[in-house]
C-alpha cells in the first residue's frame, strides 16, 4: 500500500467536500425532526428549505418543484412506475422508454412490465440518434401515457446525450421527458427548461456531497409519480419518512459548488487528456470508447487488448491507485458492461474506467500512467497480484 | 428563548449519540463506494459489514437477513406491497392486516388496494385484542397470502402490544407477520424469533442514530418482498442504490448502544412517572392515555380539558421545552390523532406527547412541570403566544 493514494474514481462517488462536510455536521448537531414546529424542528426545516433552493439553482429549477429522496436510485425507482397522477386525478402511463446505455435504477423499467418497456439503441459512439427515437416512439408510444427517461451523460463513458434534441422528440410523440443527470450535474451546464426535460434525477454524492440524497427535480409538479415511500406526508406527499436532514444540508453544500464547477472543467479536461495521451503512447493499440463523442471532462474509459479489466483494476489498487472496472454497483461483481454491449462492443471488450474531479493532480495521472506501464509491461495472461 | 433547553421529544426523533457521531465521522472520512472493489470501496463496505451485524445483535437476528433502507418509512412501504417472491418465484399477497394505530407508513396500506387493507380495531387502552384479531382473520385472511403488520409499541401513547400472541394468532391463521419495532426497539428486549415475527422494522434515528438509515430484518429470508428501490443490485438484490455508509455506521453504533438502553430504563421511567404526578397534581382531570397497559417507560399522551395541545406546545417551546402534540409527521400539520380516534376518543381530545431518553434529567422534568403550571393557570381559551 502507498501512504498517498490516487483516487481516479469520481464517477462511482466523489469525495466529501469540505463544505459538505461542514454544512452535515452543523446539521447534525442542530438535531430535530424537521416536521416537528418546536425549535428543533423548525431549525433543521429551515436547513432542509435552504438545501432545496440550492439544488434547485443548480438546475435553473424552482425551490418547490425538488422532492429529496434517499439518492438517485431512489428517485429512479419512482419515476419508472405505471402509477402517476396529475394533481389528485390518476394516470397510468403506459410505455417506458429508456437508453440502451441507462444506469440499471433505469434501465430495469421499474414497476412497469417488461413488454412495456423499451430500449433506445445507441450507436458505436454510445449516443441516441434522434431520428431513431423518433421512430421507435411512433411505432410504440401512446402519446400521454409515455415516459421517455435517459441519461444526460453516461457513467461509464461520460459520452452525453443530444439531450435537447430526443427532448424535442418526445415532447412531439406526446411523452413526458426525465433525464438522469447524476454524472452530468456539476460537470456540464443543466437548465431544466433549456433542456425540455419534464424531469431530472440527481446525486448528492455525485457531486461531492454525502451519500443517502439525491432529488427528484420536476419542471412544472403538475404530473407527478405516486409516491414510493409512504408515510407521514413529508416533501409535500411526495416522499413519506422523516428526512435526512443532514445529507440534505450536505447535498445542498455540494449543489452550490457543483454550480461554480461546471466552469472549472477545462483543467479536468487536460488531466484526462493527459491520461489518455499516456494510455496510447503505452498501449497503442488501446481503445477509448466515445472518445469520437462529446464526452465530459473527467471521464475516460478504455480497454488495452489482452489486458483484463478485473485483473488490472486489483493491480492499480496496489498501487495505491483508486480506479473501476465498469461501473461500481451490483456489490463488487464484475460481469460485461451493458454499457459496451448497447455500442455493439463484444464480451471481450474487458474496460477501465477513470474518472477525475477537481481535487485531480497532475502527480495523480502521473502516477496512473507509470502503473499503466508496468501492468501493461507485465502481460495481461499473468497475475498481476503475484507481481 | 431559554438558553438551555430541555428536549423531551425522543419519539420525534433522539438526540445523536457522541459514539453514532464518531461512527459517521469515521465513514464520511473513509469516502469510496462500497461497491467498488478497491481499498477505498472495501474500507466502506467493511464498516457497513459490521453495522449489519451489530443491527442483527440488537434484535436477535442473522446479519446476512439486515436489508438496510434509508428509514423505517422506506422498509414499511418496502412491506406493504402485494408482490413478493419465495426465492426466485414470485409470490403474491392478497390481504393486509394493520393495527388501527400503527404509524402513517404502515397504515395506509401501500400498493395495497385498498380493499385488501384490514385495520385490526384496538381498545381504549390502545391495546389489540388477539381473539380479535382472530376473528378478523378468520374472516378476511387468505393463508399463505396474507400479512399482518403491527406496531410493538405505539409512539403517541407508548402502549405495548401482547406482540407474541398477536404472532401467534397470524402464524395460526397461515399469515406473514410483521413487527414495527420502530419506537420500541432500546426501550423493551426484542428478540425476533422469541417474538415470533418474520420482520422487524427499525429505524437509527429513533435510537440514537442518524436519519436517513432504517432495515428491514428478516427472520429466514425465505419469502421476501420484492425490492422497492431498485438499481445496481446491492443489498444481495433487494435494495439498489449506494449505500449510505456513513448513516449505516451511525446505526450500527446506536444499535450498540441501544442493546444496552433496555436496561437502564427504570430511571427513565421514574422520570417519566415523576412528569405525570405533576401532570395529575397540576391537573387533576388530565387523561393519560394507555395508563393502564403496558407502556414504554418512556412516553406519555396526555390530555388537559380545556388545554388545546397546539396552543399549549408553543407555550412549551417558548418556554424552552420541545414536545409534540401528537406525532411529528405531515408537515407539522397537526390534525385529530388516528391514533386517539382508534382507541375511541372524540376528536376533543388535543393530546401532548411526552418522550423522554437516557440523556433526560430531573430538571428537565422540573422545567417541564413550572410550564405546564403556567400554562394551565393562564387558561386554554387564551391565546398562549401573547402571554
Amino acid at each position: 500500500m502507498h501512504a498517498q493514494r490516487a483516487y481516479l474514481d469520481y464517477n462511482a462517488s466523489a469525495p466529501l467536500l469540505e463544505t459538505a462536510r461542514a454544512a452535515m455536521l452543523a446539521a447534525l448537531d442542530a438535531g430535530g425532526n424537521a416536521s416537528s414546529v418546536h425549535a428543533e424542528g423548525r431549525a433543521a426545516r429551515r436547513l432542509i428549505e435552504e438545501a432545496r433552493g440550492a439544488v434547485a439553482a443548480l438546475v435553473g429549477g424552482v425551490a418547490e418543484h425538488v422532492v429529496f429522496t434517499s439518492g438517485a436510485s431512489e428517485a429512479a425507482s419512482m419515476l419508472t412506475s405505471p402509477d402517476w397522477r396529475m394533481g389528485r386525478a390518476p394516470l397510468r402511463l403506459e410505455r417506458l422508454f429508456v437508453a440502451a446505455s441507462d444506469h440499471p435504477c433505469l434501465l430495469d423499467g421499474g414497476r412497469f412490465a417488461p413488454e412495456n418497456v423499451h430500449r433506445l439503441p445507441v450507436g458505436r459512439d454510445g449516443l441516441l440518434d434522434p431520428e431513431t427515437v423518433r421512430a421507435v416512439l411512433a411505432k410504440n408510444a401512446i402519446a400521454g401515457k409515455s415516459l421517455v427517461a435517459i441519461h444526460a451523460a453516461n457513467n461509464e463513458t461520460g459520452v452525453i446525450q443530444p439531450i435537447a434534441e430526443i427532448a424535442s422528440v418526445a415532447k412531439q410523440a406526446g411523452a413526458l421527458f426525465a433525464l438522469d443527470a447524476v454524472q452530468a450535474a456539476g460537470r456540464i451546464p443543466l437548465d431544466i427548461a433549456d433542456l425540455g426535460a419534464d424531469f431530472l434525477i440527481l446525486s448528492a454524492h455525485k457531486i461531492g456531497g454525502p451519500k443517502g440524497a439525491g432529488a427528484l427535480v420536476a419542471a412544472s409538479g403538475l404530473v407527478m409519480p405516486e409516491p414510493l415511500v409512504r408515510g407521514g406526508g413529508q416533501e409535500k406527499g411526495h416522499r413519506g419518512g422523516t428526512e435526512n436532514v443532514a445529507a440534505i444540508a450536505g447535498f445542498g453544500a455540494a449543489a452550490r459548488e457543483a454550480a461554480r464547477a461546471v466552469d472549472l472543467m477545462d483543467g479536468v479536461r487536460a488531466l484526462r487528456d493527459e491520461a489518455e495521451r499516456a494510455i496510447r503512447e503505452i498501449a497503442p493499440h488501446a481503445t477509448i470508447f466515445g472518445a469520437a463523442a462529446p464526452r465530459l471532462a473527467n471521464t475516460s474509459f478504455f480497454a488495452v487488448p489482452g489486458l483484463k479489466a478485473e485483473t488490472a483494476q486489483i493491480g492499480f489498487d496496489l498501487a495505491g491507485i483508486a480506479l473501476s472496472a465498469g461501473s461500481a454497483c451490483s456489490s463488487g461483481k464484475v460481469g460485461p458492461s451493458h454499457v459496451l454491449a448497447a455500442m455493439g462492443h463484444g464480451e471481450e471488450a474487458s474496460a477501465l474506467r477513470l474518472s477525475l474531479g477537481l481535487a485531480t493532480e497532475v502527480g495523480d495521472i502521473e502516477r496512473f500512467a507509470t502503473a499503466l506501464r508496468g501492468i501493461v509491461a507485465r502481460g495481461a495472461g499473468q497475475d498481476i497480484r503475484a507481481a
